[in-house]
């Protein structure tokens, strides 16, 4: 089935569920498995792991080249080390990469979810045949991974392109961080449900989102602006514009400091609204170009992965580290 | 002298000067020339940069791997083309990387000035033994380079890193490039000699930077408010301190995109005045610190090259892309 060709294990570590395939380095898929994450009994949520790669590995590992895991960060794959798991609580300075790798004694790498989904789009999806990618995904929080002259750009604690957390607006909202005026505070999902509660709060606006909530401000998500929008809402619509012009502007700054040849959004609300997020955000970044050249030969595209975008993430970090 | 070992010819092309050497890869002088940069006649500034290597240039270039220049952005690395040229007028489009290299039949490398001094200052200077360098410049403009994992970031049309050009104050003074609140338009010495101006013309603020300009307002510089500064002047340390506190935001926007291992503060203005911009740039950086992981194993140091760091510059580029 694999013609001899080495093969991949790739693992998405969520906070609900544990992924994991078996792939071709192409991305055929071979096989999959699905765990929730959290534990019964005496169980860890290594254990969970292991067992879940188990469901996928051949027998003895034959073959395999590699296995790699995309977790939410902070993440150090230098070290092999996930410093804290978000949605997996008590996970601290957990030394996964080492775990896995000793367990089945195949070479393992661990990734940054948002990273993973920047190679993903890279190798897979819509950033093909590009050099240098810069990855958006626009979710419960906002996260970036950035791909310059054909290497992921990780940083000395592999730390690097926390996209979300740059300010875009000096005496904005407080964000998850702690710091003010991060664009995760200002455009992500959560803000961009907070921004109507409090202004439905205020009872300036009568909006079609209450349809969705029977009245009910405090239930307003993300989900309900969209579809309201999508209903023609005009405050909606804003909302979103409003979201999408703030993702612009940090663009605008993204691309003097990265030069990409190709922009790729994704992430849940990213992908829900599409436009009616994308396009003010192009004008948005057009409005602060600096220079016409950061312009004259880019993209600005939505990402083309679905669901196995944090597989298909690991899968490429295993065969760029482990090549075929 | 050489002992058989390759050499390298390095150009900084600037708008008064252009400076050529003839280095060993280590960084080791021997020969250098300088030529003023304006021609007489009907000789072009290309004529007068190829005359300048000819004067540092061993006899048919014998033993000469790459001869690499450092020149005012924007540049393409990629295409050797200088696009523009700061301070040297009708410089538009020209192909330097492809005169020079025909010209001598020698393998030829550009680069922008400031990335080129992150390179020097990564091979030569206070970024020796890191991988993921952060550099900038605060002189007449600002300027970066940065470092990732052993590589410089140029982007797809060497365009990336011009760091001087994000936005710290949305609704800040319109910068150089058009656009409004850049890092650039708010601390770069013209920057910081505009507020002073404006704020002295006032009437409001009486200081002794006047001192140095016979009370005339129009002709205070940066220097002057460095002088100043140093001696005492609480208005011209807190002209200084300002500039700093913009200058620690972005950067700690780019620890967040770059998590490098140090931080090197170069030019001009930085030089001239030291502590007095970078330890309210250091603390303005620690008040927006999204998590401690950054600043852990960070190093925040002044640029140690001196005037040669734009020939050094040069010479790292020619070492990393034609190694010895």
């Amino acid at each position: 089935m694999t013609d001899g060709k080495p093969t991949y294990i790739a693992v998405d570590l969520g906070g609900t569920n544990i992924r994991a395939t078996h792939y071709l380095p192409d991305g055929t898929l071979l096989t999959r498995a699905k765990r929730p994450t959290m534990p019964d009994g005496d169980e860890t949520v290594v254990d969970r792991i292991l067992d879940t790669i188990r469901e996928v590995l051949p027998a003895e590992g034959a073959g395999v080249k590699a296995i790699s895991v995309g977790a939410p960060g902070p993440i150090n794959p230098h070290t092999g080390i996930v410093l804290r798991a978000a949605n997996i609580p008590g996970w601290v300075d957990i030394p996964l990469k080492q775990q896995i790798a000793s367990c089945f004694n195949i070479s393992t790498e661990i990734g940054n979810d948002a990273n993973l989904a920047a190679m993903a789009e890279w190798k897979f999806g819509a950033g093909r045949g590009h050099n240098d990618v810069l990855y958006l995904t626009v979710s419960t929080g906002i996260g970036g991974g950035v791909i310059s002259s054909g290497k992921l750009i990780v940083g000395v604690d592999g730390m690097a392109a926390e996209l979300g957390h740059v300010v875009v607006a000096p005496n904005g909202p407080v964000c998850g961080c702690g710091q003010r005026g991060h664009l995760e505070a200002l455009a992500s999902g959560p803000a961009i449900a907070h921004t109507a509660q409090a202004q439905l709060r205020s009872g300036e606006f009568r909006s079609t989102i209450l349809n969705y909530t029977d009245g009910d401000i405090e239930a307003v998500t993300a989900q309900h602006i969209g579809l309201a929008a999508k209903a023609g809402d005009a405050y909606a619509i804003n909302l979103l514009a409003e979201a999408g012009t703030f993702i612009g502007h940090a663009i605008a700054d993204f691309l003097q400091i990265f030069n990409p040849s190709i922009v790729i959004i994704g992430g849940g609300v990213a992908n829900n609204v599409g436009d009616l997020l994308l396009e003010p955000m192009r004008k948005a970044m057009r409005e602060r170009a600096m220079s016409d050249i950061y312009y004259r030969n880019l993209s600005v595209v939505p990402a083309q992965l679905g669901d196995d975008v944090g597989l298909l993430g690991a899968l490429a970090l295993a065969v760029e580290t482990h090549p075929a």
